[in-house]
């Protein structure tokens, strides 16, 4: 049997999302869901995570159509970890209305046999002493990306300490770096960070973009600028599927290729938010992907200096 | 006698700033100044404004020593503009404790002969009125920029669109674009207020870089990342100064200049707030500009994007 390309761990969630374009009741949604179908455009990634038995067929049916393996989800009793939140009409901030954790509050990964061997290996965010658990199941992967939380920052820091010491890239937003890090200043803070153990570091900054420190170089990808965002839920998961899934088919893992990765995830994520859950996967093409990294150089190119300033300074 | 380069009309004041890194009494500051000696580093620049008898005869020695032409400046009966700020250890806040308007309230731009035929103008943030007077003593420039401030979109709206039909560029903040077309979406603000008349619109949005929307065409520069933010203050125009230099010696007007001037700006504005006042510039080098220039183009460089895409995708 092939090693597994990508392996995710994370959750598997049922939404009820609200935002200024509408309201959607018990869609698909978690973190698994969203790195899974994202990197699937790219590898064949397969998931670990926990359903109930509400979980409705549908879903997994989308998620199998996608390339997305199931052999790491776990159906148990009892009913899906659900989430209903409110987004405010600009999207600067959301409200959690519920938080059902359900099955997921006794969630343990068991990596079945075949998926114990990853090339690459993305810890989405759950406790920390979880995400330790699945290291120790795996064979030491090429590449581990980690993410993380505010609540395990603030509640769980020695667990995540020893995490961070053992994964090679951990993406974080730029609030978890700063509170990570004690620090005010965000280079100085992602600094912090990497001293911890990890040798790369994603910072997201939503509508502000993402960084990347890696071999002692800053990497800054913008945001895609959208006429109209629909559901933000699943962006930073989805920048961590493309972001991963791009990384594995690319095999090579210098600056150029992470650099290529964060464009990825950049690409992805802006796709992710033009629809509720992760519907705009279910019709995006190749065709538009390659169009949209195409975008970004559009975006962010601009000539030298020349001979400007010699000329015109004194 | 030859035609001003570019003509800068703004304030020339005395701050009295605290950030964490100190608190400084009544150092040199105001639009005019910061945008007028970051212009000098490309072009002629002549600003007008007004200072009072109190002004210190240093600080204009300092603006003459860099290339900052004064033949604009008006010494009125009465002290000099004062503001008095502290800024929040993260920056991302500042409080005004005292603003005295002074002579800077009475005052009407009068243009010596010599000023009114600039190749390249800029209004820096006063009241829209006084803006369009200054418009009606030029000769048509080959490019008009101006500036404003929250202030004047809420309590003069009309002779703030009156204004903006007749600018080549405007330069505003994100929440002034939002707050200007009564938008959500950045990207729909920005059209909106390209509707009202200025071809080409920049959008600042501090520590998330800057947006240029010109012909149709949308280009993101980010901002430097920097170990150390000092003082804030002029960040602005210092990048107001630095993109309508460099554009004044540039001459051609294109997108690829303009999106030249965007990195020289943000370039500028980056040092700018590595110090309180203007007092990074006392002491910038050709060198290090050209070596920032150059480090924002290893910040935002990716590789294309190849043969991922079809070889992984399904």
């Amino acid at each position: 049997m092939a090693d597994v390309e990508l392996l995710i761990v994370g959750s598997v969630a049922l939404d009820t999302v609200e935002t200024r374009w509408g309201r959607h009741e018990r869609i698909l949604g978690g973190s698994a869901s969203f790195a899974g179908a994202a990197s699937a455009f790219f590898t064949r990634p397969e998931i670990c995570a926990v359903i109930g038995e509400d979980f409705p067929e549908a879903h997994l049916d989308f998620l199998r159509s996608r390339g997305v393996g199931l052999g790491g989800l776990e159906r148990a009793a009892g009913k899906t970890f659900f989430w209903n939140g409110r987004y405010a009409p600009d999207f600067k901030s959301r409200e959690t209305l519920e938080t059902q954790l359900n099955v997921f509050a006794d969630f343990r990964p068991r990596l079945p046999p075949p998926l114990r061997k990853p090339r690459f290996l993305f810890l989405g965010n759950i406790h920390p002493s979880l995400q330790l658990e699945v290291l120790s199941q795996v064979e030491r992967p090429r590449l581990t990306a980690c993410d993380t939380m505010n609540l395990w920052i603030s509640t769980t820091p020695k667990e995540l300490r020893e995490l961070l010491a053992r994964v090679d890239v951990v993406l974080l937003n730029d609030e978890e770096v700063l509170q990570l890090s004690g620090e005010h200043d965000l280079l100085r803070a992602t600094r912090a960070v990497l001293a911890m153990g990890p040798g790369t570091i994603v910072v997201k900054r939503g509508d502000a973009g993402a960084l990347l420190f890696h071999d002692e170089r800053l990497f800054v990808a913008p945001a895609f600028p959208l006429d109209k965002v629909v559901d933000p839920t699943g962006a930073g998961d989805s920048f961590a599927g493309g972001f991963m899934g791009a990384l594995a088919a690319l095999g090579t893992l210098g600056n150029p290729e992470l650099r290529m990765a964060m464009i990825v995830g950049s690409t992805i994520a802006s796709f992710a938010v033009e629809d509720f859950s992760l519907d705009r996967f279910r019709r995006l093409t190749v065709e538009e992907i390659q169009e949209r990294y195409a975008a970004f150089r559009e975006l962010t190119e601009f000539p030298d200096l020349g001979h400007l300033l010699p000329a015109g300074a004194r």
